[in-house]
């Protein structure tokens, strides 16, 4: 089992619930006739990216409309279906950028609440304030599959070099980032930081975001994208509403460990990396 | 005090030590001729990059020919100089790769042995054992000069990013990187790798390589180069012999953090990472 095909959905997210989870639903059914085994949606597909939506789209687990509808989608074609982010409510009120992740069965296997919030104000490029609305999640999360154990954060979360080298201390095989960059961070960061953790962990790194939609108050980079562990882009998307299906061999990483043994030459005695 | 202006120099490096000192005076004393306050000299400077020439080549602190010439052209030229590094052996016999610092008085302010062996074996690519012939050093490098703290490791030791983040959490402006990639880590790692350490430390890395022999038995990728804290290439040298001159404004940095603040963001009561 160390082939599985991914396929990334680069999707274009409105302001109709309904339409989302519906386009969401013709992407993953595209996929599986293509015989892929693990299919990703992009941050917030049900909802704008956009804190006025946020709490008006927010779900609550196991209830809300897109968390039953993806929850189907799983079980229906018999996939395991990383399902992007969606805006979260708990019991509390609290809302969270949420990914839940459901196997073939359409059992939910890992939810990751963004642990790091998106609070930034570029001079002459984009300023946006998750915590305006959003709560933080407290948790690192790896969820196992038939393939190996994989790590799932969102978006700004990548920034966090912590974060990404404890889930490869962990054991995970790779890691998928659903994701929304803008015009400013995109062109600037996007592919150094999926291509640096992958090459600094050795595993592989998976980007999905949605389509740019320039009519949208936060324009999103697009650029879905696969590396391998070596550091290199497999599949990369442009701007427009597509998808990567694409093979990746997990036997790779062990490759490119042997060839580089980067984690056998680790100074642990000397510096410490701990999840607490 | 926020502007300093560095010189990097991409020395071609023989297997005769004077001419290699020689070599590196001149470049020296090129840059201070354009105003230079900080000269960085490449890895294995005095000393082709080879297991049978290290042990030859070998000085012991602070009687070596190598150590006193570097001395002599900091206080000389009343310039900071990061003495790129030279085979070391200490009172037990072992042989590191190290880099001497010396201020503008010609007095050692840092010594570095890289902590990170390079043994890596890349199908169809280059093999290489530092292991065969040097000890590793065990200890983290940073040292104060009147622009601030800077930070100083050896090629291989760049790849690991726990060792730059502990330096950036010391408080470095920059970390100084003597390295010889090779042609096949070169091209596949040597941008990214300094590109993805600036950015997620928001600070200056500065990577000094030797240029490319191709009659050596192990080719230099060249490449030296500047990176700033937004992750942008300042300047960046081919293949040849030549310097890097240029003024880096430490101020950026600030301005960095407070646009993208990341380092405020560290979710640190979850993950740490700590120098034992």
């Amino acid at each position: 089992m160390s082939k599985v095909k991914v396929g990334l959905c680069q999707m274009t997210v409105t302001g109709d619930k309904g339409k989302n989870i519906s386009k969401a639903q013709a992407m993953v059914e595209d996929c599986v006739k293509k015989g892929v085994n693990i299919v990703v949606l992009p941050e917030m597909f049900n909802c704008p990216y956009d804190n006025s939506y946020f709490p008006k789209f927010a779900e609550t687990y196991p209830t809300g409309e897109t968390i039953k509808a993806l929850s189907n989608m799983a079980k229906d074609n018999g996939i395991y279906l990383v399902g992007g982010s969606i805006p979260e409510k708990d019991g509390e009120g609290k809302i969270y950028n949420t990914s839940f992740v459901f196997d073939y069965n359409g059992e939910l296997i890992g939810r990751h609440r963004k642990m790091h919030l998106f609070d930034i104000d570029v001079a002459g490029g984009v300023t946006f304030k998750e915590s305006d609305t959003l709560a933080p999640g407290n948790d690192v999360t790896i969820f196992d599959t038939k393939y190996g154990k994989f790590g799932l954060c969102i978006c700004y979360d990548i920034r966090f070099p912590e974060l990404i080298r404890i889930m490869a201390l962990e054991g995970v095989r790779g890691v998928f980032v659903p994701a929304a960059f803008n015009m400013t961070t995109g062109p600037a960061h996007w592919e150094i930081l999926f291509r640096s953790r992958a090459l600094d962990n050795q595993i592989y790194m998976l980007g999905t975001a949605p389509a740019r939609n320039e009519e949208a108050s936060y324009t999103s980079y697009g650029n879905s994208i696969i590396v391998d562990s070596w550091g290199s882009i497999l599949e990369r998307l442009g701007d427009n509403e597509g998808v990567i299906i694409t093979e990746i061999d997990l036997d790779k990483i062990d490759k490119t460990r042997e060839q580089i043994p980067t984690f056998k030459h680790r100074r642990t005695e000397i510096y410490d990396l701990k999840l607490k």
